[in-house]
């Protein structure tokens, strides 16, 4: 670990990372990936083996390329195997996900079956409550429940628009298919809206682009095997 | 039932209504009430007594006072007890939901309790498809599917919005709380949008305003008595 950040307080322990804050520093805190695996709103529980460095490597390579195309994110820089320096954000208590092909929870909420190549990108919110089970809602919801404002709700949709158009083509060169992925946003000490946690397998459903092969956490969600061994192959079609 | 239109063809039944076509008219039909009452997506059956009748009466004289107030409706003409004349639309595959006090399904996708005041009213997209239980939806769900188009999204919203401003102080001022109330449009020969289907106890939550007695479905839906004698007292309150 960098002498530069210097590991204070435990500050939080959510499904898949732990943040802890840093000595001297309000603005920054460290971000730790875990191996542990949840799905099913938590139902289901387990481990992938390495995930944790695998997830960190692999945010941290997104994030700086999404930094270099413009994009306002959490992450400062990668300190060890499986932490990283992020900006301290106020989390806004919406998960956006885009859909660029039909899969997942959108199956039940229409007619498209699995695989369906989306004219236009799906942009959806949910409302982060794990007693509530994370329901969609849409902008009304946010603005009555005072969680975003209208311009935040515009904000999310936008940057998540943006980040769609600058992610598929990244993927595409790495022979992967971005089916679709959900987004969590925060407000700096300014209140300056940017991108925060991570983006991996864990958070995208990822296609191989010739066979549909699935190099996801839908291998651990189904148990279809190979779990390990998809993020070990998804990391190294990215990190090039 | 006027001589100015003799009923034809069975069209359509629907959970509530049946749909007629009228001799030597192509733009019109005939909508009559019936006194079947579903909920839960038809997982619950029953009849409300004489509901066909209140309910054709109701929805008349409310459609009634929003033509005068420039909403563009189906409504033509009541022809007898159970029945009324309307024009013929493409139906849109959308259910529009408004609502100005938190009660039902809002309740699990927020942490509202029942009854409190929504500083705004929230208006919700479901996609009428009984096999999918009229799924929640957004407006990007519904230009994907090409189910509506960007423009009338904005259509839907905006007439609803504009519907619940009319409707709220109609039902104060019969003191009655207008909790929500769910509205189906169509497009008439030429394209143009307009207000279809019914607004009654069937499709409203409605409570008196001192009592917050509820005078709607709620009371069929959950067994709480009183089912006809509450759309009776309704429609006192509102034809007068």
């Amino acid at each position: 670990m960098s002498e530069k950040y210097i590991k204070d307080k435990f500050l939080y322990e959510g499904k898949a990372k732990k943040l802890y804050t840093i000595k001297g520093s309000k603005d920054l805190l460290i971000q730790e990936f875990k191996d542990d695996a949840t799905a099913f709103n938590a139902l289901k529980k387990g481990t992938i083996e390495n995930k944790g460095i695998i997830n960190n490597e692999i945010t941290a390579y997104i994030f700086n390329f999404l930094k270099k195309n413009g994009i306002k994110t959490h992450f400062v820089e990668k300190i060890s195997d499986s932490e990283m320096v992020v900006k301290r954000l106020k989390i806004i208590l919406i998960e956006v996900v885009v859909r660029n092909i039909a899969a997942g929870s959108l199956l039940k909420k229409t007619n498209f079956t699995e695989g369906k190549v989306l004219k236009d990108p799906i942009v959806e919110f949910y409302y982060k409550d794990d007693a509530l089970g994370d329901p969609l809602i849409n902008d009304s919801h946010a603005l009555a429940m005072g969680i975003a404002t209208e311009s935040d709700m515009k904000t999310l949709k936008k940057m998540a628009e943006a980040i769609n158009s600058l992610l598929k083509p990244f993927f595409k060169k790495r022979h992967l298919k971005l089916v679709d992925f959900k987004l969590e946003f925060g407000k700096d000490s300014k209140g300056k809206i940017m991108l925060g946690d991570e983006i991996t397998p864990d958070t995208c459903r990822l296609w191989d682009d010739k066979t549909n092969e699935k190099l996801d956490k839908d291998r651990f969600r189904f148990d279809l095997g190979k779990v390990n061994e998809s993020y070990v192959e998804v990391k190294k079609r990215i990190c090039i």
